[in-house]
């Protein structure tokens, strides 16, 4: 196919009416397609009912050291449970509490933390004069509202194909001592679904901090997410390697499992060294009692080890798969080498992440919505909601069917053209 | 019998013999009983298994307007959920959010959120040069505690039989604006089992405070935990009094099934007005996508509505009775008339409070604990674990079975008896 960019202003024009008449016709059929949501569908979520009736009598209560799982106590989550998650991102269980339901909570906890009482001994967040966040672009909303709320300064921080712009991250934390963390989704990031490699894990465990009390935000969402059994990215397990160089205490790391079980009711888990874990729970003792331990210990019986989550896993990567390749599969035939877009193709996660021409995202996020179709804002995956080359856009298949995700993304290929053919010719007239 | 303060120096010299013999014998049992602990027991948990299997099949995990619990979303809670956790302290849904398993945790969120971002606009507390809490005497030591982690300064309120000293209260509130805050448990209170009077809500109610983001925290953890039905207390409904005397936003309130259904895994929830509401939300919905919706679901399907709560209520205090009993019993026959110490027979709730003879607590529970009996530290019930007078102690009789409550109840009274007995000695000596 011919790149736009070397059509004329005649072909530009002669093309634009073609896809305005197609624009029109989709906008008659009154969809009502949602690509915004990163949610597991319905047919993912029954892949899981055995976890429903995984406790049913009261001795099933009852954890094999004898804790009663229905009464108070135990704070920091059952053993087994600790043994799970730690599991899941390959770290001892003593290195692990399992928090509730939530691991966005357990970060909000540790920035609300941070700011009021400091981190192991340092001077609180909040009484400093400047504290400062890296944020890898695109990322995860979610993050960067965290820290907007506390009033923490975020500065975009490029993503490449192997991760975060090491050079950049570098600079910033070694030398400015207000640079206090990073936000990480290091396996399958979202929006990209890229794996942090083996040299991006090490040089983050080789960082020399400006700031004793700087922290690695290594948010492991997607840790056993993969799509494919034959393509499967791996992590390097950064706990350790920090530990080998010097840095025991430089991260906290977050998972859960919202997309394994259920994603309105699932466990979830922060690991890091003993002593930042002993931090953490001086104020957690005061904050509650402990966590939803029959909820840990559902799963617990349900998964019985990482085993079982693996299974579990291969059910949602069938139901998947389709959805991801509908898009993709649109994606090419309809867009390459029209030099109007680029994404990547992820082995895992569950987002899509579009690049458009600069400019175009907002406009093509727009076109959509009129003619049926909602994505994710633009300008969602950048801090501060300011895509400062307004071009990302994140796709998120998992909750519709197939056939919707591909009648969705058809309107979605025509939008992007369509709005890239407007720009051209704005810069040709 | 003879009050021991009326008694001479030699009687008791000969009492103080004979007690320390029964002491020696106490002691040579080699008990290890626990009444420190609020917890209720496996008997107790027993009752709520049909919670267990209230959700079994996917499509038990929906709500009747269609809201799949298994999936994000819904942050304030199933509207079942609030009908329910409304109905339990009087107040209606809409003024309702339901949270995870545990109140403590919302209150702790509360005051972190006021001392950060502020109470409806005002000034973030942790910015002021002084922030006060009220704390009624004796109290619960956990509200304390949050109030000590923030560095907020708590100011003791002697209570009354009807509830706080309410001219204290109005005083304090009315008088300085640095006064943000005060800690009630108003019905069956931790520890002394006081429901506030209705002219005491009403006192509440009608407080024209200093500072405009002055909230009463209202721990209403005994709504519904009557121990008997003939003898019931009633609390007005605070908020709606609130209202009527034109001070909407005064209050918080706070409720859970921590003691209806799963003490680590029931439901939480906090009522307030419309505007609280929507201030909470603000940061709420930067800290989680959502509580765990089907914990929340599947206390409805079993309770079904405020009457399954008050069958539940009744097995348990059918269960709570004899150990009430059994320790009211022996306070009874061996302290009457000794001037010794005082109690309160509470109608409902999970305590019994003691006040022992001014500057003896500390010693009957050492003593006690060399028996084998574990009561809850002397002092706890106060303000940074100082009890002035050092005569209250908190008797939990919760958790062991009666017979060992009655064993332990010995040890105790005769504890008492021995530390009084030494006390009035060192005063004559």
């Amino acid at each position: 196919m011919k790149s736009y960019k070397n059509m004329s202003k005649e072909e530009l024009l002669a093309l634009k009416l073609e896809l305005e008449k197609a624009y029109e016709d989709a906008k008659g059929k009154g969809l009502n397609l949602n690509m915004a949501r990163g949610k597991p569908s319905a047919a993912q979520l029954n892949t899981v009912t055995p976890l429903l009736s995984a406790l049913q009598e009261d001795a099933d209560a009852v954890t094999e050291s004898g804790i009663d799982c229905r009464n108070y106590g135990e704070m920091t989550g059952i053993p087994e449970a600790k043994k799970l998650m730690g599991d899941m991102i390959g770290v001892p269980a003593e290195n692990v509490i399992v928090c509730g339901n939530a691991s966005l909570s357990i970060m909000y906890d540790t920035i609300s933390r941070s700011m009021t009482f400091g981190v192991n001994g340092s001077t609180p967040w909040a009484k400093l004069d400047s504290v400062k966040f890296l944020c890898p672009v695109p990322g995860y909303d979610r993050h960067f509202a965290i820290t907007e709320l506390f009033g923490i300064e975020m500065i975009n921080i490029p993503m490449t194909e192997s991760g975060p712009d090491m050079e950049l991250v570098k600079k910033y934390v070694e030398n400015d001592e207000a640079v206090k963390g990073i936000w990480c989704v290091p396996k399958y990031s979202n929006p990209q679904g890229i794996t942090y490699s083996d040299d991006t894990v090490r040089a983050f465990a080789s960082l020399k901090p400006a700031a004793k009390d700087f922290r690695i935000f290594w948010d492991n969402a997607y840790a056993v997410h993969d799509l494919y059994e034959e393509h499967q990215d791996t992590l390097l397990e950064i706990l350790s390697e920090c530990e080998k160089n010097g840095n025991p205490n430089m991260v906290y790391e977050f998972c859960s499992t919202s997309k394994v079980s259920y994603a309105g009711a699932g466990i979830a888990a922060v690991a890091s060294s003993k002593e930042n874990l002993e931090w953490m729970k001086k104020t957690m003792t005061i904050q509650t009692i402990g966590y939803d331990k029959m909820n840990q210990l559902r799963h617990v019986r349900y998964y019985k080890d990482i085993h079982g989550i693996q299974e579990q896993m291969k059910k949602h990567a069938a139901l998947l798969r389709p959805k991801f390749e509908a898009v993709l599969e649109i994606l090419d035939r309809e867009l390459t080498g029209l030099e109007i877009g680029t994404w990547v193709k992820p082995n895992g996660g569950y987002f899509i992440s579009f690049d458009a021409m600069e400019g175009c995202a907002k406009e093509i996020v727009k076109k959509c919505k009129e003619a049926g179709v909602i994505l994710t804002g633009a300008g969602a995956t950048y801090p501060y909601g300011k895509d400062p080359k307004d071009s990302n856009i994140r796709i998120a298949p998992s909750f519709p069917t197939p056939e919707e995700m591909a009648e969705a993304t058809n309107i979605f290929v025509l939008c992007v053209k369509l709005a890239s053919v407007e720009k051209l010719l704005a810069t040709k007239a």
